[in-house]
């Protein structure tokens, strides 16, 4: 499929919404009310049995009464009236749709006529589509919004990283949640039922999308493992993948919800692994994953641990040694320089280094500049503390942390080594932090060793598939 | 000790500060602060070298001028006087004290001569002490609150769970993060170097007091290994330990952190679970415990899974299987009945349930009682969802939530089983929904499955302590 026609269905220049009626419970309304609140600039066409109007629209009641270059349809009719809604999106010359009625082979899998139909339609008038059983398409560049719940879209927040998910339920989840960890998302594509497109046509497209860069997935299934793992070899994006339905206990109701055949664990592990395909267990692991991508390559074991409370430095330490990272010693002359800034001089530097003690901002500069800059040193975890009643003095979050993300953005961009960062505080001051945007920030410091194995496994793959 | 003695520590009817002085750098004069903020009702008596007023109290510049009741002693000091400040409040009757300096064994480890003359003198005087290398309390029931950093205290939630934490920094981090999830503390005491009271007398005085339901623990070292196996096995508190320090990179900083001698892995795990303890592995994962904690118990394996979202039953799944829980099949009239109440008749019900199809609050509460009071059924995995363009229309997230709570609450009651909801949502109104308090709410679906097993955890070896 052309990287054009793919652009169709996030970025079409008109769509047309097939199920509209002015019921109070009507679903497929929700849609043009999802459009307008993410301020969709195409334009929309209300299709439905009964004429009417829906959030200042017309609804035209035969698809004849559509222009001829409407590029997307929509379609919320019931499963049985799916296949004559696409010959009739076939005849207007609509060849992309998106279908979200469900009750396809995931409730009936054998001799499922409306399936049947469906499937001879598109292909007698070759329309692509995305579903069915799904919610379809929230792109945060051009607005498109084709939910059918309503979506709150203020809160919906512009990114780089694009997330194909199998689930609608999970889809919306996602939107929100990499909305609230201030990631954000360019396009999030629901792909339900997979019957026609699925992971290998998104990625591909997200491939070469400018707007794009990284590609996550929430699979319930994986339709072409080879051509994935092909794939995933050749992008230079990071892939990252949360693959469910791993166990007996989810295959039954994997199945009559996306008709997701279950994958083994061992097979979709190694394969994906092989691939450089970096795996997370949840949708919070995928924010996870998409910070920790914005860092610099990690190219090695060796860790800094710079900490402002001794007692997570004990953490840190515990978690490096669980995902096998090494604290090696620092040289002695660096660690009696910095101990040359402390205030009580109770606290003796190690690496994981205790910094409770040091309370001069300019030491820590030196510190993290000094420490990251050292030959055999491949990265840092920096665990630092945001207090409200210094901040307030400084006039905010955003005075005092700009200055210091700013720092850590050019020594990265120097060094080339990612430094792993998170604050304790109160969560409205770390959401603050996030929110300013400059530097990925990980919600606690084990997250930060978590993330840096994530990267250091992505970069050792990679480095093996060059070399 | 005394439980009379150990309450002196906590809530002390007047306190006396050393170290206080007008220096705006001054660490010592945020006690006060932190005191004031938390509306603590005993009498605040600063002590320093030299005469002043801080936060509207004149500093006393010598131990003779203070009145001869005063409780509690809370010291910042230099270290090498913390000997003499000791003996100094011994000779005024003063026989509890926080001692918040630090620089004692975990700076210099042998012959350190403040440290021994500290004990000489504390047990000439007969003075109890908490660390030293500490911040001492925070009681959300008395207002005492002596951390020498300042403290949001608008920020802290009262709460039935008290801790020890063996650091500061976490001490001050689980106060927020614990007030964050609204499930709010009790007491919390940083245990600092244990050098007279450890965690075995803070067990022994939770498991008395009145307002402590949960004991939690964050301990860098175990003191007393079998002292704490056997308070764990008596006590009628669910006793939740995270224990670090547990790998050679963080040995040496926990060494010069709290003076903390790492336990192997091994010992600790067996041990611990041998008494019953719960472990959890962060601080996020001792709230997720003191939420389940609140449900009733749970006695088997067996699991029913209802989830308005596909995608979040496919989850649940694999999470059931990975914790060793079984989903049994639901007796058919069940299912077929509550696929009556289904909007579009395109889901079938199964156990794990998707109950996407059913737009219906009755059927729900239905569903949820029925399934609830199967005989073959130990518990519930609840994944609901919050859509603020419904609960508007029903006066907000309370109106919505307080009726299905309510219901939660009154069967969990009546059928003494458990049932962990989460709501998929955006954070804020999981955050309200957590707020309303009436019921424990989890984070995400697996977050309750992973619960539940902490629960059957506790349960399956209180019956075989008891059998």
């Amino acid at each position: 499929m052309l990287m054009q026609e793919m652009k169709s269905f996030f970025y079409p220049s008109s769509i047309a919404v097939f199920g509209v009626s002015n019921d109070q419970r009507n679903l497929a309304k929700n849609i043009i009310l999802n459009c307008h609140r993410m301020a969709f600039k195409g334009e929309i066409y209300p299709v439905g049995r009964h004429p009417g109007t829906v959030h200042g629209r017309n609804i035209l009641t035969h698809a004849d009464d559509l222009p001829l270059d409407v590029e997307l349809a929509v379609i919320l009719v019931p499963s049985q009236f799916v296949a004559e809604t696409i010959e009739a999106c076939g005849k207007k010359g609509i060849r992309h749709a998106i279908i979200s009625t469900g009750g396809f082979r995931e409730y009936h899998a054998e001799n499922n006529v409306a399936e049947e139909d469906l499937i001879r339609m598109a292909a007698q008038y070759g329309v692509q589509f995305i579903g069915p059983n799904c919610i379809g398409v929230i792109c945060t560049n051009s607005g498109l919004c084709t939910p059918f719940n309503p979506i709150q879209a203020r809160s919906l927040k512009k990114g780089t990283t694009s997330i194909v998910c199998q689930s609608g339920g999970v889809t919306t989840q996602a939107a929100y949640y990499f909305s609230e960890e201030k990631i954000g998302f360019s396009k999030i594509v629901s792909a339900g039922n997979k019957l026609n497109l699925n992971e290998i046509n998104y990625i591909k497209y997200f491939m070469e999308d400018d707007d794009t860069e990284q590609i996550h997935l929430y699979l319930e299934s994986i339709e072409n493992g080879s051509e994935l793992i092909a794939l995933a070899k050749k992008s230079r994006k990071p892939i990252v993948v949360f693959k469910s339905n791993v166990s007996a206990t989810a295959s039954q109701i994997a199945y009559s919800h996306t008709a997701a055949l279950a994958n083994g664990v061992s097979i979709v592990d190694g394969a994906l692994k092989q691939a450089g395909i970096i795996r997370a267990n949840n949708i919070h692991e995928m924010t996870v994953c998409a910070n920790v991508f914005r860092l610099p390559p990690l190219r090695g074991n060796r860790l800094v641990v710079i900490s402002l409370s001794g007692g997570f430095a004990v953490m840190i330490g515990d978690a490096c040694e669980k995902y096998g990272f090494m604290c090696p010693p620092l040289p002695d002359w660096l660690l009696r320089k910095i101990e040359s800034f402390r205030r009580g001089g109770v606290i003796k530097m190690s690496n994981p280094m205790d910094f409770g003690d040091v309370h001069d901002a300019k030491a820590l500069i030196y510190a993290i500049e000094q420490c990251l800059t050292l030959e055999d040193i491949d990265g840092m975890v920096l665990s630092l503390m945001y207090d409200p009643d210094i901040g307030e003095a400084f006039g905010g979050v955003d005075n005092m942390m700009e200055m210091l993300l700013n720092f850590l953005n050019e020594l990265g961009e120097k060094v080339k080594k990612p430094v792993a960062v998170s604050f304790f505080s109160e969560r409205k001051y770390i959401d603050e932090i996030k929110e300013i945007g400059m530097f990925p920030i990980f919600n606690n410091p084990v997250e930060s060793v978590q993330a840096l194995s994530s990267l250091r496994s992505y970069w050792s793959r990679k480095a093996l598939s060059q070399s």
